[in-house]
């Protein structure tokens, strides 16, 4: 493909992604494929000879949209956002011409400089302890990471190493496998399922913790964990704290969970994956009270504040437990510059890395700070309407204080009803939700998601709900009359 | 930022990013910056208001250009490759745009589904075996990984999984973490550095095999450690073949090692993330020979085959070992599809994950395989031309057998001469190679790279390489006759 072309083609598809998104409102946010669609579409293998990219960008709405799912529908209330914007989109096509290789300074300086700078931007946005930034001239600093997953995981690894080097020096007769064979991780039975899996890629225990009834760890619970297991001969090491849990939205009591992880000599670690972004409010930031404390934060630009994926901002006060967990140093990535700057491919799993802080740079002065001030506080203010929209139908109950973008609520009834409602609803395709479950309660999570989401596509949906829920009463109903229930 | 305005910001950066690579060739291709460079080119932190996207655009040449290493240069030669391409950018904006997280299939079916036929697709061009492929309907399947570091590590786990899940069957009364203590993978002394890392993040040992004056490893030496180990006690559980090392692009036996891992019940992974790409002309398959009995097989479209960072192409004959290792399963992950169709973040390190499937689909569609296969020979062509110039100078010595993309080569001499020699030529900045080491004897690597080298560029990086290699001889010289040499 000559240049001349690629600007033909490329502009084309830059008018097709601005009207796809402009005009979403107007899709079926589900697709209604089934498994094993898309085969039957498209040939068996690759042309010989290339085809015209006016075949390929027509192939686009016969092939791939059908079974897109439209995360950036307003009528898109599932999981959580991620992000989409405009200045990110350019920003990536810069980073895709660029396309250097940032493992090393030297491999691209740019590619690790201006990240080192805008993970200090983002972390004064959100007011993080100076500790963690690199232009506090210590030894902290932030790093992009790819998801909160592995954010989790480094930081698991880092701690592990901190740990057994620890305890060689303190019982220098016990074997590095002895001791990895005693480490416990603690996390709260509300953490997102990246955590327990942080556990099972790093080879360690993982303990769930039980919330309080409000869905939070306390510090007590914590300490009385670790007590027990320190009798038990056991040595606890990394303790996750999430801030806005994936069920509910809700926050550990990092205040109480800090001093007792400092107490006890153990790394951590803050989840604060989809929370993070309302910290550049100071309103919202007494959720993460305590947060001076950790070793380690974390959240996702590219959930909440308009940096496409993947793009996980992780901070450490001392990265070099996690560099020298990893590094290891071949002549052909060895450099002049070492230790200058940041070797960023010690800093993560994968060796390779894109250019992605061209993202946050592009975003963070095309928006300016109070316009994504703006939009977290929008998104959050359209969640309270639709929590006292459920508030005036005597049907449901809200299950969970609604303090940002997620709403959680339920038919008052069984689990059984609440799961045929959310089947109706998903089923009827204009809008999507997910479900959760806290201690065998099922409820739905209702979450503002798309940037493009109004106040009257938070009514539309909460009528489609309520049409929904008028069908499957009536039919739930009926059947209970017939044969005992749905259920 | 509204619609219009982004189409004249992308259209702009369109523009400069096809500017960009079409007149690479007039760019220094190593910068000339110091470790600190950026931060003071920039502000302090964010603004609070908008800034025109012009002025972001014109800080593109004044910020980041003097940084960046110019790996899509035709004088860029160290490294290997990184693969960039316009159909591939093209793709990225769509996969922007669209900006779903396929974690499930039901995340987006289109996202899963492409992925699948494109690994399809990808694998008959490199023709593995069948039991790799989701087309031919038994378990085989591929999945695009970030990085074949990543692709190395979740093979590992993988293994791990099957030998700890294995040996709980064998002897009930050994501990799991027991098991894991004695567990033994294996690779050759010249893989990646990765694949030690990978070693260090699973928790296990990882045995270094020296290799024969080739520099392959031999199904003999493999099977010697296995032997000792399981003399010693240990568990022999995973074996990395690597086919194209990075220090010199040499080939491991893997027709040999397939046997000895068959014979142990030993997982055999084969790492060809640069070589791989080859694979697609019929002629340079009997380097893989004996690929049908590895467990899996990776290789890295984002270095040679055109297609953008990040896409790392990995196959497993049987992947439920991996899915199960990572297997963790909320509620509101949770889908009406689940078995029907790969729910891919079981079968990766990370939960979230791009679109990347697109890139592959437009790389293939718009090259074609001829033009791709055309695109390879042409690379090895030019190292081969590289090669020759080098033999008309009786001053270097080429140190490995040239197959593929890349030429190893040094002066008769000491390791510092070499050293100095590629110093100067870095120190220079006309163009850019890294060294190697084998047995402590230092050489250079001079990589073909670009896609838009020609042979008059690979002459003038010879030029190149000898009038530094005029200066430091006569410098050594004059040195040498002064103060004893520069050693």
């Amino acid at each position: 493909m000559e240049a001349s072309e690629f600007k033909d083609f490329a502009k084309a598809m830059i008018d097709y992604a601005a009207d796809y998104l402009e005009n979403i409102r107007d899709r079926r946010v589900l697709p209604t494929v089934e498994p094993g669609y898309l085969r039957p579409l498209i040939p068996d293998g690759p042309p010989s000879t290339p085809e015209k990219w006016q075949d390929v960008l027509n192939d686009v709405e016969r092939v791939i949209m059908p079974g897109v799912t439209h995360w950036h529908s307003p009528r898109f209330h599932a999981y959580f956002p991620t992000a989409n914007s405009y200045p990110a989109i350019v920003a990536d096509i810069l980073s895709g011409a660029i396309a250097c290789i940032g493992f090393t300074w030297i491999a691209s300086p740019a590619c690790t400089e201006l990240e080192v700078v805008m993970l200090d931007w983002l972390g004064k946005m959100l007011d993080l302890p100076p500790e963690f930034l690199a232009c506090s001239g210590g030894k902290g600093g932030g790093v992009i990471q790819g998801t909160a997953s592995e954010a989790t995981l480094v930081c698991l690894l880092g701690a592990k190493a901190r740990t057994v080097a620890k305890m060689k020096k303190e019982k220098p007769d016990m074997s590095e496998s002895d001791v990895i064979s005693k480490l416990v991780a603690y996390c709260s039975v509300q953490s997102h399922s990246s955590v327990e899996r942080a556990g099972l890629l790093g080879g360690v225990k993982m303990r769930s913790l039980q919330t309080n009834d409000k869905n939070e760890v306390e510090g007590s619970t914590l300490e009385e964990a670790i007590k027990k297991d320190i009798e038990a001969g056991l040595i606890p090491f990394y303790v996750v704290a999430t801030l806005g849990t994936t069920s509910s939205c809700t926050f550990d009591r990092l205040d109480e969970m800090g001093p007792v992880c400092n107490k006890y000599d153990i790394w951590l670690h803050v989840d604060a994956a989809y929370a993070g972004s309302a910290f550049i409010c100071p309103e919202f930031r007494y959720l993460m009270k305590g947060v001076e404390r950790a070793e380690s934060f974390n959240f996702n630009p590219h959930k909440w504040m308009l940096v496409n994926f993947d793009c996980s901002a992780l901070w450490l006060k001392n990265p070099n437990w996690v560099v020298n967990a990893f590094n290891v140093d071949p002549v052909y990535l060895k450099h002049d510059h070492q230790g200058a700057a940041p070797d960023y491919r010690h800093w993560q799993i994968p060796l390779g890395r894109r250019f992605r802080a061209l993202k946050i740079w592009f975003v963070l002065r095309l928006f300016g700070v109070e316009n994504l001030q703006k939009h977290i506080r929008k998104q959050v203010s359209l969640a309270h309407h639709f929590e006292s929209l459920v508030n005036t139908d005597s049907r449901f109950e809200i299950t969970e204080k609604v303090v940002l973008g997620v709403v959680c609520f339920r038919l008052k009834g069984s689990n059984e009803i609440n799961e045929a409602l959310l089947k109706k609803i998903n089923g009827r395709g204009l809008i999507h939700m997910v479900p959760s479950k806290i201690r065998d309660v099922y409820f739905l999570r209702f979450v503002i998601c798309s940037k493009y989401t109004e106040e009257e596509d938070v009514n539309l949906s909460w009528n489609e709900i309520k049409a929904s829920t008028d069908e499957v009463l009536s039919l739930n109903g009926s059947v209970t009359n017939g044969v005992n229930g749905i259920h």
